[in-house]
């Protein structure tokens, strides 16, 4: 029955719930890993910030190499990770296949773990772009589900 | 009867999961265009990824004009896009008027296209910026419905 | 009932929904803010958005303090405040205790009123750290709950 769909009693609205949390607390940590950089290196955005510093002669700067990767990787993160969820509300709704779901769904994750991992150690190419690719085509083929299932 | 709101049953539903994923597609897309770009020019944010360069020679930048415009489009839908789903998943909640909610979704998807059209033809403004204003509006319009719908 | 979650009949719900609108309609107002500081600043990133400055002798600028203090504001938002609606829309799932996630909800919007204060006056640290912090514990607490509730 299509009025259970979103609720505690469809598995795959509760695996979609727990990877698509699981991801955004992925990505909320690179928040953290951001201040953790910034006060390690002393790099910090705005002149109020800097009563922060250890060094008390630091200057502002939006230019330090290993906070502007973490950034790009958080900036990365919302580029992917809330297309995710937000399309994958959708996908829930159309009743999809409770083991392609499932896939779907840990698929993403752990695309979004390797690729956390690989921007932040550098590894060299194309290591970084193939998991991204994962994650993106995963949520495009939930994009595609949608569209053909609720087409006007 | 309320409970049906998220169902295949609802085409405020179903229309609006159709216009809100097409938008959210959109805004994928800018990633693949900033992959063309970065490729096409030789301009890579990091280190690792000048192995992917034709020209051998290429340094890292930030500043490439042309890879920064689509990333600025790129930022502006997701300050856009995703607060019209946001809003949009409540503002479904609210039981609008059917012809009212398909045209506040018809008219904010069209508007993003042409924004997008507009922002990388680089065309004269304002015709940026009044795209941007009417999907802007129209987000404003639905929560206006949701905040006076659901106020405590 | 858990079919009657997400419904107009739970004021877990409801208050969801107004908390989440209200914390989104604030973010979507930092673009507005941006966009009366590049018009009074005259700091525009593109070069066909010069035809809007007063002084016809500005040039492009990416890097015009108060209008990037602006930007930063709107995209810790953004890595802030779509966390909290999309885990929200789980978290209301879960059935959650009336009060506790009313609180939770009000004690979020506020952190974040509060946090674009703080920002927007260059208020003394550790005064922005602490709304941000206050925010980003209230969401991850709800990540908490749906991940324990779903956990495979």
């Amino acid at each position: 029955m299509s009025i259970l769909y979103y609720t505690l009693n469809n598995s795959v609205f509760t695996n979609f719930a727990f990877y698509s949390t699981a991801s955004v607390v992925k990505m909320m940590a690179m928040s953290a890993l951001t201040v953790v950089k910034r006060m390690s290196k002393d790099a910090f955005a705005n002149p109020e910030d800097l009563s922060l510093a250890t060094n008390k002669s630091a200057v502002v700067t939006t230019s330090d190499s290993d906070v502007e990767r973490v950034r790009r990787n958080h900036l990365n993160d919302i580029e992917n990770i809330i297309p995710f969820v937000l399309v994958g509300i959708f996908y829930v709704g159309t009743n999809p296949d409770r083991n392609a779901a499932l896939w779907h769904f840990r698929i993403f994750f752990i695309s979004r773990l390797l690729h956390t991992l690989t921007y932040q150690l550098a590894l060299p190419q194309p290591s970084r772009f193939i998991t991204c690719m994962v994650g993106y085509f995963t949520t495009l083929s939930m994009a595609g589900r949608v569209l053909l299932t609720v087409r006007p």
